[in-house]
């Protein structure tokens, strides 16, 4: 007989990125800070049947990330795939689709699904879209076939085949 | 060659129900007014590939729904599922487990996903499940095959097979 | 010496009404429940020269108040302000000016500053306007003479004097 | 007879500062932004008996005005108290008692109650203490005689006389 509620885990590693940045009152500034995504925005989520493990790879602006950040983050993926859990990624916009690829083109298609999201607002603000994508790349991450996707914005793309579109704050398909 | 980012429709079909409770300062009291979800809900979230299309149907608290009410709904979800788009029904929890086996019952598999939600807690309150489970609720309509269900809580149960679970305040599959 | 940055005592009376309604997911209706003052609101104010002390008096909707409550609320203000720090009374709207006209009649004036407010939303609602007219209330207290007022809406008033408008969802003078 | 209700108008001069900072999507960082205020704060509260009159004077981090600056916004009060109303100056923290005694030292006891306010965190954020601030100043700048004050985390400090404390992100009185 199976238990028929069981507890899923997903696995969340998380690269820094607009979606975890935060403000520093003592300086004025937004910084990228990974421990505000267990308090802000996992805390404000209903989640009965689901169980989660934060891990933090990198913690960059990913306009600053180069390709051996996306190796250290193609190295978590592998490692934390082998567990079996589908794996949910938060990564800063503007480079999201470059490290799925180079996570793509290592190794083929992963033995879980694995989505990246990240915000175009950090996730303090009260009209932040952080809320919307983790909420969207957590049930993809559940319903999915193993793969590298992006969720976002009410959309899931396969990648490759996807970009982010800055004139429109969102991403899209590319043919 | 297809458009790689089409707009799709999704539509809403209203019932009534927690989530649309919202609070009349008159008369110090919580009623259920269709109107708000689409100025306090949809608003909130990024959609740029979505259309959304609402109707109301019935607009009662689930506790107060008989199979009156239920073959209007049933009506509506044949009427709408016609047009192709996937449809998303927001609901009372009491009885969203019933309203979607009789639906099931009279239609069998529909032609479209239809995807019931609510929330324990009216939209309007600021630690409401209603954004998280409308969230899940559209992105599901998105990915899953034709057939009837409840999105709740990150999860997504197929109809039937489903209850609420009311002391946990969520819903729960059974065998 | 003095000390020129000094805590101030602030003695918060609850009588239940609107402002401390909380929703209860159970059974779907709003509730008076005292406790959520201190978690909900109290705690998103930044207060670091002000020390709250809160007493639950009463606990009813002031519809529901009769003069025997009223004589509770008055032999707790007069028992509180022997200690001589300002006391902010939380009340419903609808019988708030009733509640204050009773304690000056019995009182007179008092030997410190006493001022009651709510609100019209629960504080619970996204768009409430208890965390304003609590904020309001407690720098009243502190810049006020002794006496009886009603703060609101960004307008202290004095009692008596002063009546809810129901129309406007707010309270006015009268001459 | 006097009118018991009457309008009142409150001017608000706006320099900049952390509580005018809004979030720019295209660049991922923050910006002062005068016109966030009418629609983020002030929309937000219940004003039925209060006029506000806004004007953006400078647009600055307040740590990157100099005397210049502040004789502009000398100027503007010297120009708008003549109108005989209170007003509410804007400000950033960094600065804000070195402009407030400016102020004074140019102007001495103007003819109207002349309030600054600010933020530690700019009024975007869920946890801003912008629009507490800004609620304490519009109620201050009824209550209070002329003269010059700054109106921060339910206390109002008489100027000269208040330096921000950074270690506490808040104000304090100096002898």
């Amino acid at each position: 007989m199976t238990d028929l509620n069981p507890i899923t885990t997903v696995r969340i590693l998380t690269t820094g990125g607009t979606i975890e940045k935060s403000y520093s009152e003592e300086e004025g500034t937004l910084k990228n800070r990974a421990s505000i995504i267990r308090e802000g925005l996992i805390s404000s989520l209903r989640l009965p049947y689901t169980h989660l493990e934060l891990e933090s790879v990198v913690n960059k602006d990913s306009l600053d990330m180069d390709d051996k950040d996306r190796a250290l983050i193609a190295e978590a993926v592998e490692r934390t795939s082998q567990q079996g859990d589908p794996i949910v990624i938060l990564h800063g916009t503007d480079t999201m689709a470059d490290t799925a690829e180079f996570c793509f083109k290592k190794m083929g298609t992963p033995p879980v699904p694995v989505v990246f999201t990240g915000a175009m607002k950090p996730m303090g603000f009260i009209d932040s879209d952080a809320r919307q994508n983790v909420t969207e790349a957590l049930l993809a991450a559940r319903l999915l076939q193993p793969g590298f996707y992006i969720a976002f914005h009410n959309r899931v793309f396969a990648v490759p085949g996807v970009r982010k579109n800055r004139d429109e704050g969102t991403f899209e398909a590319v043919g």
